[in-house]
């Protein structure tokens, strides 16, 4: 931590910042400049980062040096982890492609689009059961019938599935059903949530809050992981910008960024993030050449009847037509799908 | 709905657009421009909003018309709503004042703010006992002993107290004890736990997510309104920006925008949204002014050793002399504290 | 400027920073924690602040300690400046009122706003000659026609005016008209134009950038005064959020943040921030709470008919009504119109 | 444009609008719901759009069918225009690369990076004698005598180059040496800047402002092209965030939405949006794998002595090796570079 003391801050100001840090055993190096003293505080992360800095006379700000997550860190791990899903593997030399409905509507739609993807090449199918929506007057899932219908199509079809969970009273109930939990974007900071699949046997994915920081999101990683467990996989879904031509803003940067920062898995959702069945393909190939290792991809047998979401659900055929397009650029940067 | 047919939109495009609003019964007003086709639909709200337009082929793009929520807007109830809690109303002539601790840490803490709050004005006290932190290192309050503190605080100065429910498994238990109910800015759209608090006989203060839109508060309200709890209050807190100077940007033009869409009460909370002790009474002063029925307001008795947001905490002698312009802000708009 | 290394910084890194500053004689404050050397270099601020650290093997980032900009820092003169603006003050005790149509369209729409807003209270007159308008197809303006019209008011009704120059080619024959040169929101970062009107013998009125920062605006300021124009007012009118009920949000934080930073007086424009009729009441009021030394508003005879930003314009008579209740809010914090 | 009238919209309001577009040669076309009235209006775009409708007594707010933009959008123009820079195309079946260094520093610097960008299979050269600063106290470019260096490469390494102009009279200096006028990022709005080069006779690259929309930035395509130049490339190069781990956001969805708005070409710039070296290729592979025209990259012999930006600039062997992949994605998707 580095501790910018105010233009006026008095010697006995800097005296008892280095009094608080001695106190909690961490040293205090001090740099006095011509207008602003600045003090350095090495020592043990946590009780340095959790005092009030800011609080303390004379303190104008207080600059983390080091990332208050550990865990999801590349400082704690070096290596890319690779994560199973359901006999999938996750990260690694393959590019992962999970496709479906946005939501479970009926048996026909769930069979029709799982068989699509299979066909076309997927490996993990995509369905949810209960969805968060904005209007309290909106389709808000199938809920346990929706998971029996996801169980049945991996059987039918060999295919593991993900499913979301949206209340801390439901997560044993999901993950008893799906091979991979995941988190969605409104639920990135809720941390009961978060603690509660933390617990499960299943991995879990989570989706980057659409208005929160890497920082923040790899936090909310931290906080599953903290808990015991470490299958984690992150994915970009677009951000909240004053662009209003697609739904969210894809950060494309925060694929090479996080493999910079974190070991785990990063994929990309091109529909939620643009919002527009056109987008979907370009989308899908940037983030595979960014270096994503997967893609999730809502794909719908007639999108104009989806209860949720439709705009950007793409019909079986252009899925097939994007997953060979995809094939060639993983190729290209010498990946498979 | 308006709805906007694509350039090249052809006559069987429109006429499908018409048979499926036919089919919801709703009306199709069709005005055929020279670059473009708009069809104006009539009827249902519901039924037609919930139609994914923007996947039917031919449509460009589908624009509201009327809002997604009907109890809380001005349209459903014209008169300004009041709003009891534990005795003290919120809304209507009076400005009311929250004050106290951001978190319960201690007895002694609390009471010694419980009781400076009290004798500077304030008519309902703050305090949690449950806190939603970013870092899972961070401290997460002190649980159900703190609403006991919480509650023997309210015996001994006879204030109302309000608390912060973060998990929908607690929020009996909160309820149990609290007077007022507070949904934190990350939890705005988490909506099972909006749905739980709508089932409680206990007001809610409803913060604004910080990257929420209006509307989507709005929203959030509705769910709470709609499952029978119609004491809703909102709050707002700071929206996220690209500025750096403050944690959040007080939204100020958001207290005149709701009180023209809604019929809830507004306050307004400087502390989490400077995020900074100097900035809080500038803020509270600009919040009155603008027309906040009420203000939320961090007071510690000893900033620099809170455990939880200290840098916007203000000391009890701040918050007298704040209180003191708050009264006379509120003169000169002919209201009072 | 504090240099943080990458976790892999080697010796010879370290050893390479610490040689780069020395070269520029500054010196470094070496502190090495577990996971991260902290390298604090002291000395000139430019020669420290312009060298590409982040480019330099081993750096992780470079954080700066001190503000980039001197002159109109508080740092450099800690007592409030007070302009003068054709004989009406700006900063001070009095808070100043700037009034009148957004673009002067016609002597009679000029003078019909003038003599109103006079009436009213207001000291300052606004109205412009030159507009920069979004779309090529809007209405740019009168030019010199303009100014003339604007010189003719001033003598009618006593009133000195701002207008806005918008190519530096224009600057001197708007500064031999004008009382108080604007520098529009699209135009804070237009360096060549400030540098012009920091040539010029009248104030400068420099609104902030829309989606500028603080510090960004404060850089602005100083190429004003750098090249040897002390008198720049800073006016605050709202910055690019993702809230779509208001134009603009305004960043009434900004006002406190502003009077902290920086010496210059401070206004506050609630007619582009808010975009909206019915808030520039509420806004303008807010802003005086704050702290600010004044307000822009557009008062137009028949907003209607305005061929500028005629939905945010209020009318003679609720500019008569604001100012009677910005008074009463300027006397409730010892200040006057 | 659709009006939508206030709930207590009167007849007489609705009989007022119905009116003013009858004024103007409009049709209206009324429908009336349960809770709110709209109004399509049809007729001549310009005078419709150029009323302040929301100033009309009785309306909610106006919604443009649309856009303001007419000769650079697909509606005017449906094949991709191609775009010659002194004998290079850009647009069409070639991704064309631009490189070099940020600003020409000096004659050894710039000769230095032309002969290694020429060599890896770059076709223009970049390199800026004017540069627009934050800081009045930065490095602002060598003027003229840049741009003689930029005409002896040019002369030397056969490959034309593109410069920033950011004063409008210095707008025929430099087209009078480069084959391409760069605006830049700053001066996207700087409406006077764009009429001059928009009766220049070179070609113009027009940089995203970094807070603009898509239609603000077509919208200035269009001041360009309406003065007579309608050699316009349009440049991504990030958009404005609440993220702080990259300098900006790329807006990698702006690629496909740009091609299906309008006809000109656009190019990736990498190197500014990230702001960082590590994050250049693979945002180039995205963009070109998104569809891009083409890249611009920041390439310096020298980075950490770069008298500007040389934290994003990439060594001469970055960039060869960069290329090597930028051709693979491009074989990837049928085109080549």
């Amino acid at each position: 931590m580095i501790i910018v003391m105010e233009r006026g801050a008095t010697r006995a100001d800097i005296d008892h910042v280095v009094q608080r840090l001695s106190d909690i055993g961490a040293e205090a190096h001090v740099s006095e400049g011509q207008l602003r003293t600045v003090i350095g505080a090495v020592g043990d992360r946590s009780a340095i980062q959790q005092l009030p800095w800011e609080a303390v006379p004379g303190v104008e700000r207080a600059v983390p040096v080091l990332k208050p997550y550990k865990f999801v860190s590349r400082d704690h791990h070096a290596t890319d982890t690779v994560i199973d899903v359901g006999g999938v593997p996750v990260g690694g030399e393959v590019v992962t492609v999970i496709a479906g409905p946005c939501a479970v509507e009926s048996r026909e739609q769930l069979f029709s689009a799982a068989a699509a993807i299979k066909e076309a090449g997927a490996t993990i199918l995509r369905g949810d059961a209960f969805k968060p929506r904005t209007s309290p007057y909106s389709f808000q899932g199938l809920g346990e019938k929706g998971l029996e219908l996801l169980a049945e199509a991996r059987e039918e079809f060999e295919l593991p599935f993900i499913a979301e969970v949206v209340d801390p009273r439901h997560t044993e109930l999901v993950a008893s059903y799906a091979d991979l939990i995941r988190i969605g974007t409104r639920n990135m900071a809720n941390f009961p949530l978060l603690a509660e699949v933390g617990r499960q046997p299943k991995p879990v994915l989570l989706k980057r809050g659409f208005t929160a920081t890497i920082e923040e999101w790899l936090n909310a990683a931290e906080y599953i992981y903290k808990e015991g467990n470490h299958a984690v996989i992150l994915c970009e879904r677009g951000i909240r910008t004053f662009e209003t031509q697609t739904r969210n803003t894809l950060d494309i940067s925060a694929v090479p960024v996080l493999k910079s920062l974190s070991h785990l898995p990063v994929i990309v959702d091109p529909s939620h993030s643009g919002g527009r069945r056109r987008l979907v393909t370009p989308l899908s190939l940037a983030g595979v050449a960014a270096g994503a290792d997967g893609l999730m991809i809502d794909v719908h047998p007639a999108p104009e009847t989806a209860l949720v979401d439709g705009a950007q659900a793409i019909l079986p055929d252009e899925f097939a037509a994007l997953m060979e397009q995809v094939g060639r650029i993983a190729t290209a940067i010498d990946r498979k799908i």
